[in-house]
């Protein structure tokens, strides 16, 4: 009971997997706001599986229909359906999981908290869901590029092959132009052959995504317990194989002193309340500051693997389960997108919620 | 607007540094449950100020009021209404930052965000909210204890020292053996040091908190967006001063192949299920699994420092701001019990909410 | 921004008059419950449009699809995802509304809230959003019905002719016996009667429902805010033209003497605590105590008439509308199995909640 | 669970009758509005028991403490904690109760729920809890006075005495002259000698509070759940005793033709779009149109009676009652204050929660 998030621009997804398709309904959305299936396709392109020879080859085109909330293309303020059919299921390739739990996926924990489990492909806690996520966060991202604020993110690591600068010594712009999504193309063509050499082997690596959102406006982030870096890292720990998020100087910070952390405050020419660093990335007391907000976003490899693996099966028998399916050998080029969405949505909300503030 | 946190076992948590006290209402903890006030205490004691000569000489005996919620020593389903007064409080310690804006601490995005600011002693933003959930902590603890959870945090890094070997190699009963609350007396000592060398260079130290939690049955966490980890993750960012949670492999379990990473399903001796490594930290699919659930929290070095630094007033003139007041060199030691509270609350939480999950 | 209702089983609803169609998620509903597309189509099925003689001629077959959250005929625990298509559309029939305020239609305080809205059969303000409640309510009453708990209405009232008797002295089994849905069958002709004279006056009538909720378990119900009174209140005060809700003895209870209106304890000849008469209601602080929830809620007339009517258009100019589209003369008959789906989905929810009442 | 009411402007409230005392935590509320001390004490004065003849001799100071969220005076958008200890507490006059179940109170569904309750004076279930309400009330009531929003409640019926004209014919500001709480001096005179009649009878009487919002903007109420009427009608039902609620033509306007119901809109001299009558009680589609808001509340008579009545004990036995302890003869007058603040909460909360309509 938690497929909703966010508190004034909320979102619900359902759908499993193998169904008729996976869904999301928008709720809270101000009145007024364009928005077009273009843009919501676009940002489901970049997640789809089949878009290149790095993911899965299930073909999925991912079609969104917008089934209510716009009236003449603009937002009515009533909930925006969005639904996106399923195509390609094969539930035959499932077979072999319905009774055997495969390491490291969610078979054995639904079975275990609700009794029974929708098997094929994971059901609902395949990765499929983040579909939904997509498309509501395009519609997220439209609320914020109103008001100035636009999130990136990109592969900056991918096993052991990290980018060797930070963000801001990066053209962002470059970020689709290689298949894995890393602005930086010399480390993005290791990256690719590091993924080809997972695939070739049978086997999987995970990676870490960095995430920037800019021209955040001073005020969003609310105290105590919704912080901008606490409901952020909620949104982004919500994600399929995430293992860990930072932001600012993260856990490396840590190992500063305070006199070399501290982010020294200046007026800067515009008459703004700047600082000259930013180890606070773009969050003090949990509250938007106006720098930029930064953050690092660990996956682990997929669980999924060619390869026969030992494992039990609901009566708790002994079992070989023999890797089969169309899985991703690396999921961070798809993963992409979905760390923007979740971004997009925890912005959009607390960006509503500032409101108010004041008088 | 988000000083509640839980969905049925929920905070709400109120008070200033400098105001008449801090304060908890535990709302949704279930009748029957033997509650007092000295295992809270207990809770209290390890966070207080002026507990050692590592922590800031600010002395509050933080002595709790239980003025709800009780009768005749049982909870009786209502709410848990917990009173810290302050004592110690030395609002003239802070006339220097009425104006000035101390560098990564909140004083600029409150004014910000509200218009205005309780500047002193950091009003709202000061960690001594954080006394609200240690007391709202320790009674999850019991509750939690009831059902055989258990929740331990020690310090695993001071500054560049850290406990070289995991949590599951260390002997956890000696904790709170030493001042900095590290179960390695060897690195305990390290960190000590560490401690009284930044508090005597007028400086500050961050470092890393692990946490573990053992008996958590299978079947908690909410799919899809109240994962365990994301809710966890959710609670521990919002504590101050935090920057990144990781839980399980984290962000170095990015690095590994899929083969590598994934935990082995097998039936113990007792004929229960369970994985023979744990990189999963307890974890499949955002639901606990039976296994240790274990995580680590990255803190921050103290913003507030001995030291001049320059910065700018509310009006943006350049000023310089004097070091004052009373601080912690390091916040690790006492930030031991706020981890413990936070995690007591996100498993009784959703301990509460898997309730609902069958017939 | 509130198209969710309840805290543990709670529903999402979408979709306007001339969309796509209507949908509704539900979030929460526990794993192992068998629900089948039959039985909610047959709670639609007393809802739709052209049903009968007294209803509006709008044709609707109003078939629910099932997108999500079912394997095998059971609840897997994941969002219940059910779609109604909209099929007999007529947009053109309300041109003429573009520019006008309908009188005591949402039409002026759409445009005031939003600054625009979907004109076309009011939008999303239309009854027919009601549809997507009913099809939720039919899920949780086979959740109630597993706990033995039922729910049924009958129309008590249409404008100034009534039941004359208490729902305890009537044979409920009566009420889907004529089109009227009143178990009292003399009363009922005398109804219809009076709704065929508002028809052919082009004009209409409003009345009132009762509903009685049998095999409700002692202690359901949330002091102090969400008392089982207070909630399904809300839940049926949010239903379209309803204008008034009281429980028990209600308006007239007021009337009587403490002495006259308390409800005597004993101890029935199966061992239960019981009372002798139920002024209460079935509710005693807010909190089931065992007996018959009873209720009865205020409807108003249908405010589309088949008149002209004078009125102002969005540049405030006093204008004549002419009374066109297909409506009902009187919305009791159909919203029967309104009123249901809110009873049954407040009991579902309010079960779920007493879970964490006791350790 | 479920001391919480609101979504931006939420209260959470504590506290039982015989315990250290009431409290309520503000959190939401807009930084920057003056709250007084003083003006929280007016309303809670107006609540207090021992105010007149008409109430109980129960005589609490009811002295309000202030101990978070302001700032010299204004507040600073954090948690605003009041606080009101409890003083003239007899225990021992409930010693009779320990056992027994009081008709028509909370005694036997709170052991039914909880398992236990604390008995002294109803515990949590006692009336007592709404003085914190009429604390929280006080800060809205500012919050909305800011905006031009007043309300005004009073007592309309007593037993079978009732008002004969509706609000608008009535001087309200004459509402305090008469121990009642009803502006219409000669039926306040009938009123009371009623109410006289009943505690001299050793019984109790009920009656209706008439509620009246001015200066409501257009546009509060959120659609479909949170209708105005919806969240207005939960408030005043989760008060203590209340058993309906109606707004606008109320049941009466059941019996009406829709032409005879509809509310004609026009153009009034100030260019603002308003209607001409106002059944629809200031609410059209669940938003606010700009007209007063009305409605009006059924109490039933007070359950305790200072009569013997025959019951049950915790363990089934009959035993008879004796009555005792101080109770009202009449809640009505000390009821409007009750009324006045949930819908100062009610308002403020839909009021901030619009701000997120339009872009």
């Amino acid at each position: 009971m938690s497929n909703t998030f966010g508190t004034l621009f909320r979102i619900t997804t359902f759908g499993e997997s193998h169904g008729t398709g996976i869904g999301v309904i928008i709720d809270g959305c101000p009145a007024g706001l364009a928005v077009e299936a273009a843009h919501i396709q676009t940002a489901l392109d970049r997640r789809r599986p089949g878009q290149s020879e790095l993911t899965t080859p299930r073909n999925e085109a991912d079609r969104v229909q917008i089934q209510s909330g716009l009236f003449e293309g603009l937002t009515t303020g009533t909930p925006i359906s969005l639904f996106i059919p399923n195509a390609d299921q094969r539930s035959d390739d499932y077979s072999h999981i319905a009774q055997a739990y495969r390491p490291s996926h969610a078979d054995y924990t639904y079975d275990a908290k609700y009794g029974r489990r929708d098997h094929r492909g994971g059901g609902r806690s395949s990765a499929r869901e983040t579909a939904a996520r997509v498309a509501a966060g395009a519609v997220a991202a439209q609320l914020l590029a109103h008001f100035g604020v636009r999130v990136q993110a990109y592969v900056s690591a991918v096993g052991e092959i990290e980018v060797p600068v930070g963000y801001e010594e990066l053209d962002l712009s470059l970020i689709d132009t290689n298949l894995v999504r890393c602005p930086d193309p010399a480390t993005a063509a290791r990256m690719e052959d590091r993924i080809r050499a997972a695939r070739d082997a049978h086997d999987t690596v995970g990676g870490v995504i960095t995430g920037v959102a800019t021209g955040v406006p001073p005020g969003l982030g609310e105290p105590v317990f919704d912080k901008l870096p606490a409901v952020l890292g909620h949104a982004l720990l919500s994600i399929n194989a995430v293992k860990g998020f930072e932001f600012g100087s993260g856990f490396e910070g840590t190992k500063l002193a305070g006199s070399q952390h501290n982010d020294e405050f200046y007026t800067d020419d515009a008459g703004r309340i700047a600082t000259r660093t930013n180890r606070s990335g773009g969050s003090q007391g949990g509250i938007s500051n106006g720098q930029d907000v930064y953050f690092r976003v660990a996956f682990k490899p997929v669980a999924t693997i060619l390869q026969p693996q030992p494992t039990v099966n609901q009566a708790g028998e002994a079992v070989t389960l023999a890797g089969r399916g169309r899985h991703d050998p690396c999921v961070l080029p798809r993963a992409v997108p979905i760390v923007e969405a979740m971004t997009h949505l925890v912005l959009a909300d607390l960006l509503l919620r500032a409101r108010s503030n004041k008088l």
